[in-house]
């Protein structure tokens, strides 16, 4: 909103730090994806959103490309604190409950974001060759499972001989469960229950032998 | 072929029974899928692959939205033969390989087909009033999932006092990992091991207790 009556009335602005123009233009690309989806991310829909002309958001992210690979860390960083928020949480002592936890974090993560969740998953937009920073952030993202995964083990909730093994089989759960959700594919009355069953089959079937 | 050439040379054409021109409009519809991926897949691709006008494509097929239905009918009902045929393997007269060889077939089918798969379960074509024709090859192709998962339980390989609740995640298992390994998301060295494996945790999570 400041930046907005900032570009209109350009006289009276004093500098802006280049870093607060920054998370400005990144809070009005992620409003623009929560209001119109992956498909009305623009260009000129986020600088309209922030007030400013469309070459100011070439200038600061370097366009569209640079748009969604923003978009993308601030996504994968959202959902690796929400994880390991999850499974720190102090009202769950044991471990089980903490891993559970962290399975439901999953779900409510992308049922609070599915426009997020769409691109950091769904393709819904094409990025094909994300940068160095993106892959580093998404790497830290399943870098908080692997670790869960870890803790849980040691602690012996389940069995993890090969944690990355554990980790992409629990991803594959989740992810599935969630994307059927998303799309109004969950046939069953209660798709909480359902999850909350389906994670409960998680941990028996990796509970150790 | 032989349509496309009758199409260039009308005078020389007998009349086609209408049940063949559709089917071969339907296999050029396949073939325009396969090789251009959902995003190709218009009237003109498909009447220009058949040899016949646009017009006939509408005509015969009701346009975009009857092209896409009537492939979707064919990507549910050759899922839901894999799926029923890998149940019934003969090779495999346990139940618990059945099983097994059932979850594997999902794999296969999605990875032997992924423009199929991306049009039934990823969204890949906005298809979001489906016709009861649809529906009902969907329900048939998730309800030999449900036939296997009381089969299976019927021979104590798994519990499933609620076959839905057990059927619906079975599927957001095998659908993550399919979905994840179609967008180059698995990350441990080798996903056939990892969905042989996780198969397996599914198995003895579902397992009678």
């Amino acid at each position: 909103m400041m930046v907005r009556m900032s570009e209109a009335i350009p006289a009276r602005r004093g500098r802006t730090p280049s870093a607060d123009v920054e998370r400005e233009l990144l809070a009005a690309a992620e409003a623009v994806l929560v209001r119109e989806g992956p498909a009305g991310l623009t260009v000129r829909a986020v600088a309209a959103e922030a007030g400013i002309a469309p070459m100011g958001v070439y200038n600061r992210l370097g366009g569209k490309d640079g748009l969604v690979e923003a978009l993308l860390i601030k996504g994968f960083d959202r959902l690796r604190v929400s994880l390991e928020e999850a499974f720190a949480a102090a009202g769950e002592p044991a471990m089980r409950g903490r891993f559970i936890s962290c399975g439901l974090a999953y779900r409510r993560f992308a049922l609070a974001n599915p426009h997020f969740y769409a691109i950091m998953f769904e393709d819904a937009i094409l990025h094909e060759h994300d940068s160095q920073e993106v892959h580093d952030h998404a790497a830290a993202c399943f870098g908080a499972l692997v670790r869960a995964v870890e803790m849980s083990a040691a602690a012996g909730v389940i069995a993890a001989p090969d944690p990355l093994e554990v980790a992409q089989q629990i991803w594959s759960a989740v992810h599935g469960a969630v994307a059927l959700e998303l799309k109004g594919l969950v046939l069953t009355p209660d798709p909480e229950y359902t999850y909350q069953a389906f994670i409960a089959t998680l941990i028996r079937g990796l509970a150790p032998r």
